[in-house]
């Protein structure tokens, strides 16, 4: 009887302390360098994907000082807010909504969960995530995580660093990628509790908006984009962490942001 | 003896769940915006204090298209690399160490010691943290934790919306502000096992030097700097853990950064 007892109460002891050390150990694992920790943003060079426009690049970093590699010493750079993997602040679209300073790490850290739709978008480049791709995901996965932020990825990502296939404009000069559809928008915004969303390419509206309907939904309910986000397939559906740090302009509309997912 | 035997065990089971409950809480705080995080980092505009020069400020932030509000709908920015809450990366001042772009979260994330030298710096502008302060500290709160980001406290973010005294140049055009020693660089790096460091003013090496001889040794050892630090004074001296974020720019000597702390 006191063996069966021992044995219960060690057996107990052993798996609270097991479950919970996983726990203790991933706070302290995030800062002692040993957590798996993906980086989900481009980074940012005088070859870096633009939205096609007359001027050209409006990206220039410029070396100012080298050492004798030619490595910099000092360099500088201008940059339009919304270029590279960057923040849509809510105010972009919406008036009165939170310019990007105006986010706090309450708004910027959250679960990440991942709808994958590029099979889909391979065969049609104008395709639209659908309410139904959301619910489906959600039959699989569960319910949306409270505050989750949600990433889309189309799989235009792998295009980056191939400028044509990235914007894929047709004769007409109209880009070709997928997007959110403003009821899968609607979705979220009404019947799910959201921090945010992101996607792989250049807009969370599809290459061929002209209205932009869904920024405004979205940034309208008072919630941010990222757009040109990388990385994505890397990530599981669910069960990654991000955190997102966009940097810090009075009164931006968005800016470059660093974007770290902490994965199991 | 059962009964002793027994709460000997229910206590141990206790204090075990009890710790490591809390250690789980803390993850999961972090990422669902309960955790207490506070932003290092100043905002970016077109008053932001600079290196003093010929050339006037640096930073220039444009609005392109504007609500009826005046909110900017669309933006542009031009700047150095090394200007506001910045990272210098370990190229900065050493040839074939990280570029900014290089550094990984294992790099970034890590825990905060804080240096509070600000009663000494206000007496004395010129003041340079020395070793002892260092021993100090240590003898106070333990040795430096290994991996730390060693935050020296100046007093002189409090100055930030007042150029003049941040910069607080004399006749002469010399600056007046603290920094580091090198003693205290060589100590940090030769017997401390550190990340990187940061200093809540213009640069790691004092306003009267000419040599940089501090960023070199630093650098030259793989460490960042971060400069113009914000809200250092909010820290406790430990305890808290810090998520560094610079913008992620291809060969970058540095880049603004975004740097939350999370504290208990």
């Amino acid at each position: 009887m006191r063996t069966l007892f021992f044995t219960t109460v060690v057996c107990l002891f052993s798996i609270g302390c097991t479950n919970s050390g996983n726990e203790n150990d991933r706070f302290a694992r995030l800062f002692s360098g040993e957590a798996r920790v993906i980086d989900l943003t481009h980074s940012l060079n005088n070859s870096s994907p633009y939205w096609p426009s007359l001027d050209g690049n409006p990206f220039k970093h410029e070396i100012i000082a080298a050492h004798p590699s030619g490595a910099a010493i000092l360099a500088a750079y201008s940059t339009p807010e919304h270029f590279g993997t960057h923040m849509d602040a809510p105010i972009h679209s919406a008036d009165g909504q939170a310019t990007v300073d105006q986010l706090q790490a309450a708004d910027l850290f959250g679960p990440a969960a991942v709808v994958d739709i590029s099979a889909k978008c391979e065969s049609e480049p104008d395709y639209l995530l659908s309410k139904n791709d959301l619910l489906e995901w959600e039959e699989q996965y569960g319910k949306l995580p409270d505050g989750a932020i949600v990433l889309m990825y189309s799989g235009w990502s792998k295009k980056w660093t191939d400028y044509e296939a990235y914007k894929n404009q047709d004769e007409m000069n109209r880009m070709h990628f997928p997007g959110f559809s403003a009821e899968a928008a609607h979705f979220l915004v009404n019947e799910r509790n959201i921090r945010g969303i992101g996607i792989d390419n250049f807009s969370i509206d599809y290459g061929l908006s002209t209205d932009f309907a869904v920024h405004k939904i979205f940034n309208g309910a008072g919630k941010y984009h990222l757009e040109n986000v990388a990385n994505v397939h890397l990530l599981p559906a669910i069960g990654a962490y991000l955190i997102v740090a966009p940097i810090k302009i009075d009164g931006g509309s968005g800016g470059q942001v660093r974007i770290f997912a902490v994965v199991p």
